[in-house]
């Protein structure tokens, strides 16, 4: 994907970043972890520090100092599943602050001017996104409220992209080539989500009519929020090939190493989760022998690194029996390292998958990778 | 002050890693930062993840992976504040766990053998810190027990020093004529701890039995524990001139940086506080115009660096406003940059008066550090 401002090789996985931070993650450790693209909630930023503040200060990359590539969600999921007292209508959402019950009022045209202000190098059309289990109706009704909100969505970014603050301002290309097809001069993306729940031809409906508005890139949507692994792998199986393979496919919030392997194998592009970052906090470990915890009893005097190949500050300079101390003491270096591992873990895994798709033997090397999750760790 | 594991430029300000880190800084980024020494807690190490299991594992340096000098406290002054139930005989104390209730008991030959275990560079004896205010007999009666002490830690730390675990197994020193004067093979050194409160005479005594004693070097302790600075800058105006110029005096549990200044005047030549740590947590910053607290809304959008001419990762990478944003959002990134910047703030402080020293120009320094801290900010 030639970004503003960053060629991300795909598919890639994206740190979350919410308020402009990735949790206990600093921007240069970022960087040497392999990220080259996170993803910012534009729900929490409009609430801290406002959209307002951050393009007075530039915008989110210049606020944050994060020079690579940038994706802002619509803030639709956040404003669902967090903020109080909301109220649908086909015009918008009305809802309270889950900070202060403040109210506040979200349409599809005021997400494009809260995400044209942040300035992320891909911004996301504003969707309902649909809870799990939906039934027929409620299924039918989300969609069509979504597909409404893209069109609107779409119409007001297009009349407004070129008002991202760095536009025409962002110098010279990091990489020759990095800005879109033809080198033009760079501004924001816009991607549509595809909803319709678990019903095939809503999907595919969904699906259509998106592609039919010609977005720079598609979403799915929906998914990761109960139904299971194998419905999910069921909706991609019938909902990615009804999208262009010329354009990104983002599968939302999802998910495992082995979601990802599973999604990325039929098709998907892009992905972000809160998994590695939030396992990091909790003493969660992913590595190449499976995910283990950390606080478990038998790392108290286990002198090896966590995942023996892996190149993080963690495991190129700790054994296990540090992590443990850290984590059993409450010390916050445990959280940072261990967040930087999992990460490190990510990024070296999506990398795996890249080079197995160029060397045409995904599933080989997909089926190895699990075979190593399942054969576990070594004993000490 | 060569030390087995580093040679440290003196005077010295020593970071405080209480169970083992530095809270919220990499060993990597504490060595950028400039960090020679840190200290460790004896009382906490002990009981977690205990002595015995830092020695299995290599001791403090391997467990932690820190390669430079280490220090680790008596044990005594966290005995004293912070566990339970304490019981002091002429043996030793007999106390309760901070964490769970469980009794243990300390001698000065217990406190020996758990250094010797933890294995830094420099142990200390183990000592009853007398608390403030203290009236002329039990600052005697204290005294009295601390000297005795004192020369038991020694008798028992000399016939054990070299049970330390890396004692002739430290490879070549990391730089030539590291170790110890005519750079003999290395092992730890142990300091004397110079009690007696605000009284001039029992100081004075203090120190005259130690030096009899033949320390390797000799901290002031008892200090900044509510006297107030001109009360302890009285102490040590006739304390530091009773430890003898060729060895290390250590002021502990200090302090501010006009107190490290008001105290290397006065010739002493190593600190350890956790001020910039647990400051850095709290967002308060210190800056070469004085401290600053960042949650101040004066901050919101300032997009200056923090201090302008610091070399650390938050001023060369991030503004004011960002630093305000991560502290109003409690988001971690706040506390690990800011304990870093105040680290760096601190480490270049102390090299600014080793270099006016070198100079023969520490007062006229003094002085223009002082004016530009009055001077505070700039407005923005």
């Amino acid at each position: 994907m030639r970004l503003p401002h960053r060629t991300v090789q795909t598919p890639v996985f994206m740190p979350v970043g919410t308020l402009g931070t990735v949790k206990a993650v600093p921007q240069d450790v970022l960087e040497t972890l392999g990220a080259e693209i996170i993803l910012g909630n534009t729900y929490h930023l409009y609430l801290r520090p406002g959209h307002e503040a951050v393009r007075r200060m530039g915008g989110l990359h210049k606020f944050i100092s994060w020079p690579r590539a940038m994706l802002t969600d619509s803030g639709g999921f956040q404003v669902f599943s967090l903020s109080q007292l909301r109220k649908v209508s086909d015009e918008g959402v009305r809802f309270r602050s889950h900070l202060d019950g403040s109210s506040h009022f979200f349409t599809p045209e005021h997400s494009m001017d809260v995400q044209i202000a942040l300035g992320a190098d891909i911004a996301m059309a504003f969707d309902e996104c649909t809870e799990y289990p939906a039934d027929r109706n409620r299924a039918e009704e989300s969609l069509r409220l979504t597909m409404a909100w893209a069109r609107r969505s779409l119409d007001h970014f297009r009349a407004h992209r070129d008002e991202v603050v760095w536009r025409d301002n962002l110098g010279v290309p990091q990489v020759p080539g990095t800005w879109g097809p033809g080198n033009e001069s760079p501004t924001q993306s816009l991607f549509g989500i595809v909803q319709g729940g678990t019903y095939r031809d809503l999907r595919r409906e969904s699906a259509e009519r998106l592609v039919e508005m010609d977005f720079d890139g598609y979403a799915i949507g929906g998914l990761a929020v109960g139904e299971g692994q194998a419905a999910m792998f069921a909706v991609l199986d019938y909902t990615a090939p009804a999208l262009p393979a010329g354009r990104p496919r983002y599968l939302m919030g999802v998910g495992t190493p082995d979601d990802l392997l599973g999604a990325v194998a039929r098709g998907v592009d892009m992905f972000d989760c809160v998994m590695p970052t939030r396992a990091g906090r909790t003493a969660r470990a992913y590595t190449s022998r499976g995910v283990f915890n950390i606080r478990n009893a038998r790392f108290a005097a286990d002198p090896r690194p966590l995942d023996p190949g892996c190149a993080c500050p963690l495991c190129t300079r700790h054994a296990r029996a540090y992590l443990h101390h850290l984590f059993r003491c409450e010390e916050m270096l445990g959280p940072m390292l261990l967040t930087w591992h999992n990460i490190q873990y990510y990024q070296d895994f999506m990398r795996g998958l890249r080079d197995a798709i160029l060397q045409g033997r995904l599933a080989a090397h997909g089926a190895a990778v699990r075979a190593r999750w399942a054969e576990g760790d070594d004993p000490p």
